[in-house]
């Protein structure tokens, strides 16, 4: 008889945990672009705080504030007891920022996308890019539409798939803004032009654009000048916002609809009252300060540049998501352990996350990394990558570690 | 041509929207058994903070240092920089506290429900409770077994089912601990007994349990003496533990193969840094103060039997969660008004969450509850039963509103 308790790992994930180079899980403390890995302080360039609030004393006193005045939840679902006049200012706010009629917050970014199910009706066609996130995935397999995966970006693939469809089928196209693994922005023009010419409606998942991208940190639709080319966005909270949380925003007759159906909105726990006070607060920072965005770029290309001069292959994306391209997972994860070593904690993306034979680490750039910083970042990459032959250089013999080197006066340390 | 945007509510939401009534979504602030509702002072029945903790100063204060400590966010998935040392305490004060291996934190609570779809493989076989909670039918949605739903509680109906299945087949039976619409407990000692009998693994989610039934609130195991008859518990941290999130637990190798599968697990950012303080801090409570479970079950007694004798249908459930049936949406929605125009904010639970024609109010109650809240809910309801003619007694005619009588040094204030 078999048993459901008997499922067995990906090989990529067992072959991680048997080589002991434990890149995923690690506990640590992370702020201002600093992190302590088991007591080693280390430069953080895999969070995805990218205008770095989370650590930001006003968003941090906003929260203090209103755990004091609401407590730790409000332990219910935002039907019954879990909307506070914060939830409604937080959604209020979102619309006007993100030019919608309306807005709903969920608990997590992940529901907000799971929230969009209802919207996928039985007889409707939603076309969803191959890298989408998983929680878009997880949107579209809790729905009743019929799926249609697209190739990443790949308009023509896209264009294809929709003249195929049912003419009279209701269609929606859904794709990240900014894609997560390699930084690279979804094609909106394409993509609004396909939807109108189609007649389908685009939903944007803006978890990494929103607050990051355009010059009032609206997000792709800003970035590319097209306000009205989405129908429907969703997005998080704990990203450019330094909180935990979701959004959905778009027409008000679309977010009542969600209100009333979305089962992860309905029966679920409310958003904490220090997350929504967190949330408020990095909006009105996201709204006052541009410096952020302009400052995470900038470092962006300059990271970019000096990896790729060094002869790592980083894409052409230009966000302050920079992957570093390696392919094979096994060389990946040794690269990885490598600039830990060398004091710099990045991230590790294998298969299933993306393709066998894609590996990749990722970094993520924010507003609060200093100038020392990115040097280090770049210089754990140039030792580590001349040590393994990635890049040209003198190899690992002649190479040696740099971690000893690290003074603890460098500004290591969490508050 | 068809539009996703073209879809219509249930005609019981239009219905609730239409009457004006507006029994959910209201903007309060709640504490310690009251909140205040567009400024209106009331008695809170409808929380889920069985134990009272969301308020209590000293997970206030836990949540308050991590916050200072930490920030607002981690800003990342758990298996990259979102693992606080604190997620890993947690985990493993949970795992010990519920008797299991190994446990594993989610953000939500609706997410540790959904991150069990990695078991529920092709081939598989999942029997689920028609009443469980939304995010276990969202759970065997996301998972690729085949489901079979069997009528709520009714053991003849599973073991029909049980039976009926592939005896090779790898069987699961998931149920809610405590029902959350009738207060009522699953069959622990039936469905392990099933369980056993036909090599099926029992998953339980313990969200409304675990913290509040048996001596040291180990959920439904320790209230029927049968701490092995789980295989696998799910929980939240938004009910008993005052905070938000949720937890798997149960062998090390399924906690462990989970980590590495489970969507909802590894694509989501990870409880917030004061989350995680905050559920620690009500663990220790909830383990060192078995008065709070003793006082929320004899307030519950007392207000069942009360309303019971004032000729409400309340059921047999006897736990805090103390339903009152009344059958047709609109005459619920009507007492449902009453009983807030008397000053106490209750739930009401219509179709969808429940069958047609099977309109409830639900009552929540709270070991901060007052004697004097007690009172006032069993006031109102008498009041707003009379008035509508579903309880015998004066009519409406010669029972006027007691709204004014309330005076507000009654202790209605928010801190």
């Amino acid at each position: 008889m078999r048993d459901i308790f008997n499922k067995t790992l990906q090989p990529s994930a067992q072959a991680v945990i048997a080589s002991g180079l434990r890149p995923f899980y690690r506990p640590m403390a992370t702020r201002d672009g600093e992190t302590v890995v088991e007591g080693v302080p280390m430069v953080m360039a895999a969070c995805n705080d990218y205008l770095g609030l989370a650590g930001d004393l006003r968003v941090i006193e906003a929260a203090a504030k209103a755990l004091d005045l609401y407590g730790t939840s409000c332990s219910g679902s935002r039907s019954v007891c879990g909307t506070l006049p914060l939830h409604e200012e937080l959604e209020a706010r979102l619309a006007d920022f993100l030019g919608c009629q309306a807005a709903m917050v969920t608990t997590t970014g992940f529901q907000a996308n799971l929230s969009l199910s209802p919207l996928f009706g039985r007889g409707d066609v939603v076309f969803s890019d191959m890298a989408n996130h998983a929680s878009l995935v997880d949107a579209t397999r809790l729905g009743w539409a019929t799926r249609r995966l697209y190739r990443h970006s790949d308009m023509a693939d896209l264009e294809r798939q929709l003249a195929a469809a049912d003419p009279d089928a209701a269609k929606v196209i859904v794709t990240d803004g900014l894609f997560s693994v390699e930084g690279d922005l979804c094609r909106l023009p394409e993509l609004a032009a396909l939807a109108q010419c189609y007649g389908a409606r685009l939903v944007v998942d803006g978890a990494h654009d929103i607050g990051l991208l355009g010059a009032r940190g609206r997000g792709v639709t800003e970035h590319f000048g097209l306000p009205e080319a989405v129908d429907l966005y969703t997005g998080t909270l704990s990203k450019c916002f330094g909180s935990i949380g979701g959004v959905v925003a778009g027409p008000a007759d679309v977010i009542t609809y969600l209100r009333c159906t979305a089962r992860p909105f309905i029966f679920a726990a409310s958003m904490p009252p220090a997350a929504v006070a967190a949330a408020l607060a990095a909006l009105h920072i996201i709204e006052s300060e541009p410096e952020r965005r302009t400052r995470v770029f900038r470092l962006a290309h300059q990271l970019a540049g000096q990896l790729r001069a060094l002869g790592f292959d980083v894409g052409e994306a230009g966000t302050p998501i920079v992957p570093v391209h390696i392919g094979e997972a096994e060389l990946c994860a040794r690269l990885w352990k490598e600039v830990f070593d060398e004091g710099v904690f990045t991230q590790v993306v294998m298969a299933p996350a993306v393709p066998v034979g894609r590996a990749t680490i990722r970094l993520s750039l924010q507003a609060v990394h200093t100038d020392d910083h990115l040097s280090r970042i770049i210089g754990a990459f140039d030792v580590a990558g001349r040590r393994l032959g990635l890049i040209p250089g003198p190899t690992a013999a002649t190479v040696p570690p740099r971690r000893t080197e690290q003074s603890p006066e460098a500004g290591m340390r969490l508050r």
